[in-house]
């Protein structure tokens, strides 16, 4: 089972490392400040704030190296890789995969790099909010663009599997397409229908009234807002993509509404999308040997995620 | 106890039967089928298809009439009531309040009509799915029009109380405009933001990635399609306002994300409001009496909703 490198302790990467050692793997860490690497120790996991020596330890080991910072704080992270670890296995567990991946080939080029996305979360953070369980059941999208490394693939898709996930291979862009649709738009959302359902100070009877297509339609807009810009902002195309999707189909309902009064092609093209995300699909075991031709058989993953197939562990 | 006459035996007319029933009121109805009343007869209610023998029991009751049938069912119940009951004691428990006091003025204008709207509900219709427990902590507005009978506002207020309800009073317009924006928008979005997340089908990797964010925010899409478009286009003008509302927000966000890339205005002004909505007032008892001058009385009571105050029954 090969060993983990963490540099990141914050809710994502601090659960990693507690998954991770749980499913039997030599882990160890890195964090940004010394009270929160000696909380880590404290709950008895191997963390320091000394990324050289940490990076040293994946290099000699030849372990998988997983980058869990935020995006604003990648750059001075990859610097120190292409320094210490230069050709490591590589991932991360940053929420766009597009940027990441500019950032590796521009900072850390030799690297062995596939990159990650782990869909969990909640609004907490920090190394005290990390929890074992976040990743069970979750979808964990595994890039698969044409040239990657193979044997890297399978690190990333056994850490994953390794800590509770179902793996969903995707290439990068798409994923990043996919996800501003599904998670950074319905943030958005929230935040507009929130903003119209409350109206001007003052005038709350539309809040007095409000029931559960209320309350649901903006629970997101409860995340704090610094958590929700970050993820928005640093997937400006694929966003603006999706927000032009949804302008398109309000404006053409709007029309509906404004001269025949009809809504049933919203409504009902809604419905049916519902019910399509309502059928989920079973998990599947991955039905693609890693030993063929990498470009056949990362093109062969890449359909598997486009046909919204979740990969189980092979058993 | 005023008895309780309840025109319709569908969810909401069968589970308010079912609570004023068990509030000790005494109370008869009438369904539009045999089978239905007979149901209804089956479970120990005083249910018959005879419209005009209800109606003129309750004209010898002097009991309050409930008007529970869809907007589209309205005229010819209307119609009955102002041949058989003409100055009867009237509300109804319509989704919209504008469109059934113009129908009422049209076609039972003698009543003494003091509009109602529980906000409550479910997926489900028929008599069978009748809950009494259906109204318990929902607000249930009561309107509060200039010109309306105290008497019977005081009534409605008392009938809402005994099926476990809270009062919030409102001029109909203003209703309107408020469940426009809580509870019509949202299924809009919700029906919108499927049909985005979903994309084209055979394009299923947005479906496996989607997580509560998605889930949430599409969820009242699930409802049925002649539910929602019954409500929401029976509700036309008020909604096309709280959609231009909406699309003047998102695209002011549209084009801040595609100059500047920023979307703090968006995301800070939801949450702000998702934070408004979070923290609910108390319910208070009635601060007006209902034996002032009915004028300024009704100007109390909607200022009263205005500030979403939702009141409680007298102890």
């Amino acid at each position: 089972m090969r060993a983990v490198c963490v540099l990141g302790t914050g809710l994502i990467g601090g659960s990693l490392m507690r998954a991770a050692a749980r499913a039997g793997r030599d882990v160890w860490g890195t964090a940004a400040s010394e009270a929160t690497a000696a909380a880590a120790v404290a709950d008895g996991f191997d963390v320091t704030t000394d990324a050289d020596a940490a990076l040293s330890r994946a290099a000699d080991a030849d372990a998988l190296v997983v980058v869990a910072v935020p995006l604003t704080a990648l750059e001075p992270v990859l610097r120190r890789i292409d320094a210490i670890a230069p050709t490591c296995r590589l991932t991360d567990a940053v929420s766009v995969k597009v940027a990441v991946a500019d950032a590796v080939a521009e900072f850390a080029p030799r690297t062995r790099y596939v990159g990650g996305h782990p869909m969990a979360g909640t609004a907490e953070s920090g190394w005290a909010a990390g929890d074992p369980d976040l990743f069970d059941e979750a979808a964990w999208v595994v890039a698969a663009d044409d040239g990657l490394d193979l044997g890297v693939w399978r690190d990333v898709a056994e850490l994953a599997w390794a800590c509770g996930s179902r793996v969903v291979p995707a290439a990068v862009d798409e994923h990043d397409i996919a996800v501003a649709r599904i998670s950074h738009l319905p943030h958005l959302f929230a935040a507009v229908l929130a903003s119209v359902g409350a109206g001007d100070q003052g005038d709350d009877l539309a809040l007095a009234l409000s029931a559960s297509s209320f309350a649901d339609g903006t629970r997101v807009a409860g995340t704090r807002p610094e958590l929700v810009l970050a993820m928005c902002e640093g997937n400006r195309a694929s966003l603006l993509a999706a927000v032009d999707d949804a302008l398109g189909r309000l404006g053409a309902m709007r029309g509906a509404l404004a001269s025949t009064g009809g809504l049933a092609a919203t409504v009902r093209s809604g419905h049916e999308a519902r019910m399509r995300w309502a059928s989920t699909r079973e998990p599947l075991e991955l039905p693609v040997s890693l030993d063929g031709d990498p470009s056949a058989v990362l093109a062969e993953l890449r359909e598997l995620g486009r046909r919204g197939d979740v990969v189980e562990p092979w058993k």
